[in-house]
C-alpha cells in the first residue's frame, strides 16, 4: 500500500512526465520523484528528449546520497535494457533505493523486466499507483507500443449544432481565443499534426504552435493525394516547423519543394491511411493530432483509427453550414462510434469535451 | 445586508418556488420562508396553483404567532392587489413581520407596490438577495410579463457531431435513459410542449410526462398547417394530457376530433408563430418547451423566439444523418445566435448543456 506522501509524489511525477509531451518521440514520457528514507522529496526529474537521460537518472542525480534507503515513484516501469542510456533498474539499485513504485507496467518487449531485476536485488516493488492518470499522460506512446501505429486524437471546433462554418463558409471565429490558445497547447503535446487537402485548399492553415515560448513543434502533414492542394507560398511551407506532404505514388511531383511522402492510393479514393500511419510510425511519430477537415476525419473514424476526440463546442447556433464530420461509413445508429466522456471543461465561453471510444481500438 | 440564515432561507424559498413549476399558470412560481425573531425557520410555503393561496399566506399560516417580529424571505416581491386572494403586503403587515427580503421585483403593473406598502407600514424591506437564481426559476413568467409572449425553451437531443438520427433515420436511442428521464422532468416544468408536423409524422410522439408520479401535464401542441399530420389514433390524442392541433385558417377540418387552434399562415410557409404565441399566451401558457424538429426550431430561432436552449449531447459520432437545427435564417457567422452557457451537467454518459442568448429577446 502506498502512503499519502507516495501518492502525492506520484501525482507530481505524472505532472513532470507531461512536460515531456511532444519532445520524447519515439520514447514514452516519464516522470520520477525520489523520496528519502524519511519520506521527504529528495529529487525529481523527467525524460526531456529521446537520447537524453531517463527520468529516474535525473531524479537520482538530484537526490544524490539522500536516495539511499529511499523510495522512487516512477510513472512507467523502469527500463532494464542498455539502450542509448544504461538500464534504470541498475541505477536505482546502485543508488541504494529501498522501494520502487511504478504506475504503469512497460508493455514493450525489450524494456520489460525492470521490476524483476529490482525485486531480484531485494528492492520492494509496487505497481499500479495512479495507473489510469499515468496511462492517460502516456496514451500516445502506450497505444503505439500496443498497436504498432501512432495514437490519433481527432480535434474539431464546431457550433452547438455541429457546424464548422456558416452557410456562406465563414468560420473565423466560431470558437473563442481561449479555445484557440488551447489548440496550440494540444498541438505542442503531439508529434505530428494532420490535415486533408480540402482544409489545405480552403484555409491555407499554418499548423505550427504559436504563442507558447519554447514549445516543441509538431511535424506538419498534409494529405494531398494529387499533390495539387499545397502550392508554393502555402503557410504550411514556412520554417516554423517541419512539413511533409503526403501524395499518391503516381502523382506528379509538385513544384513547391517540400519533403514528400509517397503513399499508395486507398481503394475508395484518397491515400491509404494504414500506409500513412505505418510511415509516420517509422519516422518515430507516436501521437498524431488530426485537425480535419470533416472528410478526412470521417475516413479515420471509418478505418477505426480514432483513439481520442477533443471537441471545442462554441455556444452558437447556425442552422446551416458544413458538418463537423462526414462520410464516416456509419449507416445506422447501432454502428455509431460510441465514446466515453473523460472531461468537459469551460474555456472562456466555450466547452471542451474530451472523449475516448468505448470499444477497443484497431491495430494497424 | 442579509444574514447567513436569511440567505439559506432564500435558497430554500427558491427550491420551494420550483415545486410550483408547470402548475401555477398564468401566475409566477413563488416560494416563501418565514424566520422568527430569533432567526429560526418558523414556516414556509409555495404557490401551488393559480387561484390557491400565495406562498406568503402558506408560510404565515405555518408560522402562526412566531411570525411576529420575524423576517419573511420571498422569491418575488409580495403582491399589493386584491386579486383572487387578498394582498400579501397586508397579510405580512397584519402578521407583525418586522422585515421582508424579496429576491426579484415584480415587473407587472397591477402587482407592483407591495414593497412600498410594506415600507409605509414601517416594515424593513430589502431587495435583490439571490436575485439571479430566483429570476432563473421564474424565467418563463418573468419573460412573459416583460415581453407579452410565452418564454420558449428549445430542447434537442443530438450526437456530439450535431446529428439527431443516423443516415438511415434510426434515432432510438441516441441519448441515455438518464437523459430521457430528464426530458420528462423538463416537460413537467413547462405549461406547453410543441412539435412540428414533421416530427408528428415521423415519430408519432406522445409528449406527455411519464415516470414522475403526480407530475403536472403540459398542454401538447402540434403545428400541423394542413391538418394532415395528426391522424386518428395518434399517440398525442390519448387522454394523458390535453392536446391542441394548430392549423391554418383555411385548412379543411381533420377527422380526429382533437381541439383545434386556427392560425394565419406565415409569409414563408407554415403557421404564423407570432399569432401562435399570442394564442397560447391568451390560454395562460407562460413557459413553452419546443421539442422540435429541426425545421420548426429553425423557424423559432429565425423569428427571435428562443429564450433558452437545452441540448442533450450523446458522446456518439455519426458523420451522417439529419442536423439538429435547419433553416434558421442565418447566412453568415456574424448573424449566428450567440449563447451563454449557464450549466453543463453529466446525465449518465451524456452531457446536458443549458444556454441562453446573449442578446435581448424579441417581444411579441
Ligand atoms: N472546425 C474545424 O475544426 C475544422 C478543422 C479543419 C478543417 N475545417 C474545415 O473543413 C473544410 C475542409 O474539409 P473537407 O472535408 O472538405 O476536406 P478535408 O477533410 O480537409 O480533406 C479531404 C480531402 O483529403 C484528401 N484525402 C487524402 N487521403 C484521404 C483519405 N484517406 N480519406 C479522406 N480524404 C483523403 C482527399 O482529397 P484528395 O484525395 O483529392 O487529396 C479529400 O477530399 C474546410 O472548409 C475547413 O475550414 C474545419
Ligand atoms: N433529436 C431531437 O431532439 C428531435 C426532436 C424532435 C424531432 N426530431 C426529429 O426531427 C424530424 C422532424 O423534423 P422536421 O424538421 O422534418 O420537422 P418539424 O420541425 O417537426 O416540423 C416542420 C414542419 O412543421 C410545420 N410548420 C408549421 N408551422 C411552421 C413554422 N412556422 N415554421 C416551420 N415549420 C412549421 C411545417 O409543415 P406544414 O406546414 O406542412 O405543417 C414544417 O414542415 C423527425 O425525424 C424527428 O425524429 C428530433
Amino acid at each position: 500500500m502506498a502512503t499519502a506522501a507516495e501518492t502525492a509524489a506520484m501525482r507530481e511525477a505524472i505532472a513532470l512526465a507531461a512536460r515531456g509531451l511532444g519532445r520524447t518521440r519515439p520514447n514514452p514520457v516519464v516522470g520520477c520523484v525520489v523520496l528519502d528514507a524519511s519520506g521527504e522529496v529528495a529529487g525529481s526529474g523527467w525524460h526531456q528528449r529521446a537520447g537524453g537521460p531517463h527520468a529516474e537518472i535525473h531524479a537520482l542525480r538530484a537526490a544524490g546520497e539522500r536516495a539511499r534507503g529511499g523510495t522512487a515513484l516512477v510513472t512507467l516501469e523502469p527500463c532494464d535494457h542498455t539502450g542509448r542510456t544504461g538500464p534504470c533498474s541498475r541505477a536505482l539499485i546502485e543508488a541504494g533505493v529501498r522501494r520502487v513504485v511504478h504506475a504503469v507496467a512497460d508493455p514493450t518487449d525489450q524494456a520489460t523486466g525492470g521490476a524483476d531485476t529490482l525485486r531480484a536485488a531485494g528492492v520492494d516493488v509496487e505497481h499500479g499507483l495512479l495507473e489510469r492518470e499515468a496511462a492517460d499522460v502516456n496514451a500516445a506512446w502506450l497505444t503505439a507500443a500496443r498497436l504498432g501505429r501512432p495514437h490519433v486524437t481527432w480535434k474539431y471546433a464546431a457550433s452547438l449544432d455541429g457546424r464548422t462554418a456558416a452557410a456562406d463558409g465563414t468560420s473565423r471565429w466560431i470558437t473563442s481565443p481561449e479555445a484557440r490558445a488551447d489548440v496550440h497547447r494540444l498541438r505542442a503535446t503531439c508529434d505530428a499534426v494532420l490535415v486533408g487537402s480540402g482544409t489545405a485548399r480552403t484555409d491555407d492553415p499554418h499548423l505550427a504552435v504559436r504563442g507558447i515560448p519554447g514549445a516543441p513543434q509538431p511535424l506538419r502533414v498534409v494529405l494531398d493525394t494529387e499533390g495539387t492542394a499545397v502550392r508554393g507560398g502555402a503557410r504550411v511551407l514556412d520554417d516554423a516547423a517541419p512539413t511533409l506532404v503526403a501524395l499518391a505514388d503516381d502523382a506528379p511531383a509538385p513544384a513547391h519543394g517540400a519533403e514528400l511522402l509517397r503513399l499508395p492510393r486507398a481503394a475508395h479514393g484518397g491515400l491509404d491511411l494504414t500506409a500513412l500511419l505505418a510511415a509516420l510510425y517509422a519516422r518515430d511519430v507516436r501521437g498524431i493530432l488530426l485537425e480535419g477537415g470533416a472528410r478526412l476525419a470521417g475516413a479515420f473514424v471509418a478505418a477505426g483509427y480514432t483513439d481520442r476526440v477533443v471537441g471545442y463546442l462554441a455556444p452558437v447556433l447556425l442552422g446551416a453550414g458544413p458538418a463537423a464530420l462526414t462520410d464516416a461509413g456509419i449507416p445506422t445508429l447501432t454502428a455509431a462510434l460510441r465514446l466515453d466522456v473523460r472531461d468537459s471543461t469551460r474555456l472562456g465561453p466555450d466547452l471542451r469535451i474530451t472523449a475516448v471510444p468505448t470499444t477497443a481500438p484497431k491495430e494497424r
